[in-house]
């Protein structure tokens, strides 16, 4: 799968993924009535609203980009109804050659992540039989408990094929809490990126590891650094956008190929409708927004990285 | 919640909690086979199978214990249809009069953790009216990403009187890998540990804290120090049993009020009919090997508490 990204964002020339984050107040009153008119104000009727937002989204630009990232938390509030949603989502985007990253930051004991690796990135046996119950591409994961709640993953992307984004310098304010602090001379943050690059050796692509890290936007020194520990593996950035991020601050999460990041914005694609750049669209246009919003995204992006070979 | 759980295991003499985590090897091949023969071998009869499983166990022990602890990754693995024999593992036990810990060690941004706590812990609004998804009493959370991911949580517990139990020390061989690594002068998870009584002293029950911790069984010495962290912060203490903890071990985890601690076994109680000292109740009565497996894990807990304070 990493190969398979890194082709799309060469044929795409987009290092974008679009963050299928669908809170209910982001859909418009439209989508959700005709939600609740079909299924009523329940999880079912909520699960529908924003499988069909993210469907029009989805339609909207789908040629655009190389993936999608949908936020498994968004659905899972839902419960079961907002799960099926999920799947659907992944199911969809996959039927358009969308690679799907599912954002779910599993993490935990050795029997316990790889009955997540299984369920979300390969085959789960029952009898005789097995299924792919999520079957997202590439998964987020949590490092915190350290190498045998990760290696149940990365067994499963070498058999499948698929990949991981190990969380290293998340986005957040708070991140700094634990993951700043200084070990043996140097941040957390790093040991965790020089585990990755480790990790990743064992797993590779052509050119990049199947195990790449998730560092954010909004700190792009850090960034910097990151992309120099961690030389082969593909950075998720998110951040951009919403939570402060713009183009010409990640021009050194990129390697030298123009390769190396996938940029990921979330509110500000999905959400662009109700964005005073994208008003003019309207709520009832909102994918044609989302469109706009993806397009001026990789023209920030590219002309940042053009900017920076020049 | 904390308040309930403290007065639950006065009353039953128990601080003990069952782990829910129903693999599919653990369910007797009768059980398998009539949830198979209704659903066939497909991810719905899957989630039959280990429904019925946890049903009959549960059954069996329920008067003698606070909690359950049903590990979400068990039934995430069979997709939606797992999911579902999640939530209804919920309720069932809650119909019993038990306390149910999600075992989930979610955790991400600040939107997302808010998703993820009305989600699992509190309510959900959609249109008009309110849900609660998966409606667990107490959830455990990681903290990698720092307070804000932190903080939705607490938000939910302190409105729904709920609880939460956050990664500190692990129980599996790896989780050195980070957690052991020193900061300033003690090791991260000190470091976590202080965290988590700071946050904790901002959500008081009676005598104990909203926000607990998870130490792993596998390692008395750190639960030492880290009981005098957290004075006011419940311990859930995994890796008792098949993960090598046992109850003489245990005894500095504990406050002198005999609480401030509950011990989770998992395989060691739900597939007691497979180990040699419970075979001889057959396969056939799994529950009744799940119960005597039960009181011989609280007499063992128990007389260990005894012989301290002797």
């Amino acid at each position: 799968m990493i190969n398979k990204l890194a082709e799309k964002i060469k044929q795409t020339g987009a290092p974008v993924v679009v963050g299928l984050d669908p809170m209910l107040s982001f859909v418009p009153e439209q989508v959700q009535q005709k939600a609740f008119s079909e299924f009523g104000e329940t999880l079912g009727g909520a699960a529908e609203a924003i499988w069909q937002f993210n469907k029009e989204i989805v339609d909207h630009v789908a040629d655009l980009i190389p993936a999608v990232k949908p936020q498994i938390a968004m659905y899972e509030q839902f419960g079961v109804a907002g799960l099926a949603a999920y799947e659907k989502t992944v199911s969809y985007c996959q039927s358009k050659g969308l690679l799907v990253i599912g954002d779910i930051k599993r993490g935990d004991i050795g029997s316990t992540s790889s009955a997540y690796a299984v369920g979300h990135l390969g085959r789960v046996q029952v009898g005789s039989r097995t299924y792919t119950p999520f079957h997202e591409d590439f998964a987020t994961i949590n490092p915190y408990m350290g190498l045998d709640s990760v290696k149940p993953f990365m067994d499963v992307c070498r058999e499948e094929k698929k990949g991981l984004f190990v969380l290293v310098k998340t986005s957040n304010p708070s991140s700094g809490d634990f993951q700043d602090r200084m070990v043996e001379g140097r941040p957390l943050y790093e040991l965790v990126g020089e585990k990755v690059a480790q990790w990743g050796s064992e797993l590779m692509g052509d050119d990049y590891s199947y195990v790449g890290a998730v560092v954010g936007a909004t700190y792009p020194e850090m960034g910097r650094t990151l992309r120099q520990i961690m030389p082969r593996s593909f950075i998720l950035v998110p951040g951009y956008g919403a939570q402060g991020g713009r183009g010409k601050d990640l021009v050194d999460f990129f390697n030298e190929d123009g390769l190396g990041a996938i940029v990921n914005s979330s509110r500000g694609i999905i959400a662009a409708y109700r964005q005073e750049a994208y008003a003019s669209f309207g709520a009832e246009h909102f994918g044609e927004a989302s469109r706009q919003a993806v397009i001026d995204m990789i023209k920030d992006i590219s002309g940042a990285l053009e900017a920076a070979k020049a």
